[in-house]
């Protein structure tokens, strides 16, 4: 079953890059949905609706929690919930044309059974799933080393870096460097990679739920930026780090 | 003599990134230079080496500005000046093994001829130079829209956000949003390819030399953050940007 569906998923997000490389030579609609700085096109509205397509028609029982209209809140995980976030990094999609990730998780009942999240532009796909590891492709990757803050780089919301906000300037000066992608997935894929040591950022279950079957995979530890249990539900202030580098950023940083 | 110079180079760079794209594969003997996050590996001066050596075959009466030892200054821009970073991003070069670029630039008594950046993982040579135009590997660039500030994504040295130094924060908050990669090549190419309207750093000559040259063809508007020229020594707050941006962010931020 498993095996079946990794294979059903990939194949998905294969045909929903090629709609996406496709649209990049046509005309976007593109609109605002929050502010000026939130960004949403019929690209990610369309490669949402043929993810969704293809769900229905093999998993018709199954409940989907989706970034854009009509499927961005579900009452509870019980069951098997899919969460998608079609287009992962809109504003790097609409301005660069690069730099922008197609996600997809499985829970069941609440836990993480697979995780993908595919940079489009970079060919990258990382994947893997609850008991059979992460891989980069074909390649299965290995556990990274539990860093602390000092000896990584750190992923980070540009905005909560530049106000400080819950202590992410200090956090981020403590680290070995800040990085802004614009981008979960690649964040998400750097920790993965062992290329950064933690990400800190605001972010909603489609932006995080494949990446927190990955890092469940590799230990990392990860929850809100209180300490608390993410709620797969709104907006949420987003750490995860290396374990060594978690319990730092709480002890020096947060829980002060 | 122009076309002869560019294969030449772009041969050089190909054997240096052979070089770089092995030696990921050896053990690393990393520094420290000025503090715990400006580091310098084997490879970083082994790479200068190799460079450095192809032009003294070629081109023994030139002279020669790189990042590391033994280079870093240079009396005049008087006559012919190669100017290199071997390793730009050497941060992301150990932490990522990616993300970093080789970045070559020919002067002429102070004139811009020739500017090569090579982003060695994604394999991607932006290159050209005065009168030439701006190539990505053997495609030719259009130049990019004059878009103002509010209207695209800014490249930003993390610090400079952090602390607000030269209203650093303010001018990322005014745009569609900042983006720090750490590399000074890669937010150089993203602003050639349009993917970026600007560029705030504190970098040295080697970072920004070969992008000068390109950023002067597509007419890019580039000083120090005080709006004064380049001096070509020593690290200085820069600020490159469209004319529309750059005009922006001066009369808004910095010369209020």
């Amino acid at each position: 079953m498993t095996e079946k569906m990794i294979t059903e998923i990939k194949g998905w997000m294969q045909e929903a890059a090629v709609f996406i490389k496709t649209s990049l030579s046509t005309e976007m609609a593109v609109s605002q949905k929050s502010g000026r700085t939130d960004l949403v096109t019929n690209v990610d509205e369309e490669t949402q609706a043929l993810l969704i397509k293809k769900i229905k028609e093999q998993y018709p029982a199954d409940k989907i929690l989706a970034e854009e209209k009509g499927y961005s809140t579900i009452d509870s995980l019980a069951g098997r919930v899919w969460i998608i976030d079609p287009i992962d990094g809109t504003m790097n999609f609409v301005m660069e044309q690069e730099n922008f990730c197609i996600m997809i998780a499985v829970f069941e009942d609440g836990i993480g059974k697979l995780g993908f999240i595919y940079d489009v532009m970079k060919d990258e796909l990382c994947w893997g799933g609850k008991g059979i590891g992460v891989f980069l492709g074909e390649q299965k990757l290995i556990q990274p080393q539990n860093l602390g803050l000092s000896a990584g780089l750190l992923g980070m919301n540009a905005y909560m870096f530049g106000e400080d906000i819950h202590c992410a300037r200090e956090i981020g000066h403590a680290s070995m460097g800040v990085r802004v992608s614009g981008c979960a997935g690649i964040e998400l894929i750097a920790m993965l990679k062992g290329n950064h040591i933690g990400y800190v950022s605001n972010l909603s279950p489609w932006d995080y739920a494949a990446g927190l079957v990955l890092l469940e995979e590799f230990n990392f530890l990860y929850s809100t930026i209180e300490g608390e249990d993410l709620s797969f539900s709104g907006r949420e202030y987003f750490l995860a780090a290396t374990p060594k580098a978690y319990n730092e950023i709480r002890t020096k940083f947060l829980d002060k």
